[in-house]
């Protein structure tokens, strides 16, 4: 593409912040020519289609203008953030935790379902219409304890976390072009949101550090928690009541009830995301964008998408894509580098 | 007091934002001397202290600089941030929507607490341990209809509020001085939060409007939604599963579930702020800032504390203001100006 063309000139201000200032139309002097600000994704028309919806939304005299208070984004976590094959960093949390606890506590070490942990036996965690066994286990790693004892057992897990084909700790998780796109809407006044079907209180603890979202734009699946002072102390308890699962028709439940606001960008990958996918870009008075993260390279990440044992399955949101004008992003086409050099 | 003493000059930046630089510690040039952040606040131990904890948490140099990340103020609104006397104006609005109701059906108008709703009869609908009565009118009033119904319900209802010292709309009803705290904070960096026990859904339809405060950041007593595709369009409809009391104990616990962090400034005036007021304050890490607005003014507003038919009470929180050192800001003595001239 040619930037050169763009009506938009980025401009680093005093203050540090990245602001927009149109032109007078005609084209930049050439010292004035912008740097590409997603280098990580290949020149094409998902690329396109993804700077087109921004610079029209976000420049003044544009028919699709959208005011800064109704730019929401939306993104889904794992597998659209960052790596969910093999397995969901907090599920692998979940089994170095409990398998700790089990090799500290005797009694817990001989429930069938801790064994099963402890052994890796994914099968006999998800099996049932209810998750038992995975409920179970998520129950003794993130409920019973305070807030701050939690953040704390994630931050030194964090540490020794290892993608089998990123880096090292969470960032090496991450998939760099979507953290770029996440700095170009920013840069544009566009408000960031994590929906995901993952913990709210896990995915805080390093949403700031790792995609510069900060805690309270998280909505995730949740738990209670319970305020009481002990010893004259102030204690959140972590519970396992008014567990509320952000996933499907819960996510555009869950973004109304932390955001109130319906978003004009929407990122996922499974089918999962449809339901937001959907409340983001039918019928809204607003210009909308919709985008699924298609797991197509099998060589630097892992290609699924109708088969995904431990992750969510996309079948019927690929299918509803040419209907919706989704942009289906195909990451061994689309992607220059999957993973964040950390 | 002496604003030329203050370490700091307040200027206003290119991308116009104010932002904050220290001098050179010399006295400024007389033409530099800062407005008045504050100027509904009279002169006193009061609004000193408001200056001076924005100050130190805010100066890079201070022993008690807060990192923005950090800088999270949490206000309650019924009381605190605009008037509930003679009564909360959520209230007036479910007393104005169900006698609309009434008008138009027959049977509803022949419910017992929906004719003493009509009445105007707080007493009965008030009754009993679990409030049925009024908790029935606000499930009439608050559920069954889709969020943008009900918001264009609320807007519509806004155009005819008139609080009776205030002025006309609900910003007659807001606190000037509350007003020019939330302007100050921000100006410093410090992301505002409302904490309250009014309805999520009904704040959010006035809140960026009233305070700068956008939805998203605005946390209350909720209920979930559910989302379904009918005849092809998203449709987001409010009922009364899942409700939370956004009250008492459940203010650190809506704290959590929405914000993540724990607050440095917390702003209150009723006994159900009190454990937020004790989250915020107490065993802090960070320095920490608690008030309690406290309604002594019988003539420019109500005079209010031990007794308050419909509004909480303030009695506990009050006792243990010495305790925790918290500010008591006395309406009367306190506050140039009451209400908000719109």
């Amino acid at each position: 593409m040619n930037y050169t063309a763009l009506p938009l000139l980025l401009l680093v201000t005093a203050c540090g912040q990245v602001s927009i200032e149109r032109t007078d139309g005609t084209a930049p002097e050439p010292e004035q020519v912008v740097s590409d600000p997603l280098p990580s994704w290949n020149e094409g028309p998902t690329k396109q289609a993804i700077l087109d919806f921004v610079a029209k939304t976000t420049t003044d005299s544009s028919a699709d203008f959208v005011p800064v208070a109704d730019r929401i984004a939306v993104f889904d976590n794992d597998g659209c953030l960052w790596s969910e094959a093999p397995m969901p960093p907090q599920l692998a949390f979940a089994l170095y935790d409990v398998k700790r606890r089990a090799e500290a506590d005797p009694k817990l070490a001989k429930d069938p379902m801790v064994q099963a942990a402890v052994k890796g036996d994914l099968g006999k965690l998800a099996a049932g219409e209810h998750h038992d066994g995975l409920m179970k286990i998520l129950a003794i790693t993130h409920s019973g304890m305070t807030v701050d004892s939690f953040n704390v057992r994630v931050r030194d897990w964090m540490k020794t976390y290892q993608h089998p084909k990123g880096g090292s700790g969470l960032a090496g998780a991450t998939y760099q072009p979507m953290l770029e796109l996440l700095d170009h809407l920013r840069a544009h006044d566009y408000k960031t949101f994590i929906v995901s079907g993952g913990g709210i209180d896990f995915m805080r603890v390093f949403s700031q550090e790792l995609y510069g979202i900060p805690p309270d734009q998280v909505i995730g699946s949740s738990t209670a928690s319970e305020f009481e002072l002990v010893d004259g102390k102030p204690v959140l308890t972590k519970t396992m009541k008014d567990f509320f699962m952000d996933d499907k028709a819960g996510k555009p439940a869950g973004i109304q009830m932390h955001i109130g606001k319906r978003p004009v960008f929407c990122a996922g990958n499974s089918d999962g995301d449809q339901a937001m996918l959907e409340y983001t870009t039918i019928d809204n008075p607003l210009p909308s964008f919709g985008m699924i993260v298609h797991h197509t390279d099998s060589i630097r990440e892992t290609a699924y998408d109708t088969h995904a044992p431990v992750s969510g399955t996309l079948i019927t949101a690929k299918e509803a894509t040419p209907q919706r004008g989704w942009v289906l992003v195909d990451m061994a086409r689309d992607w220059a580098t999957i993973f964040t050099d950390n």
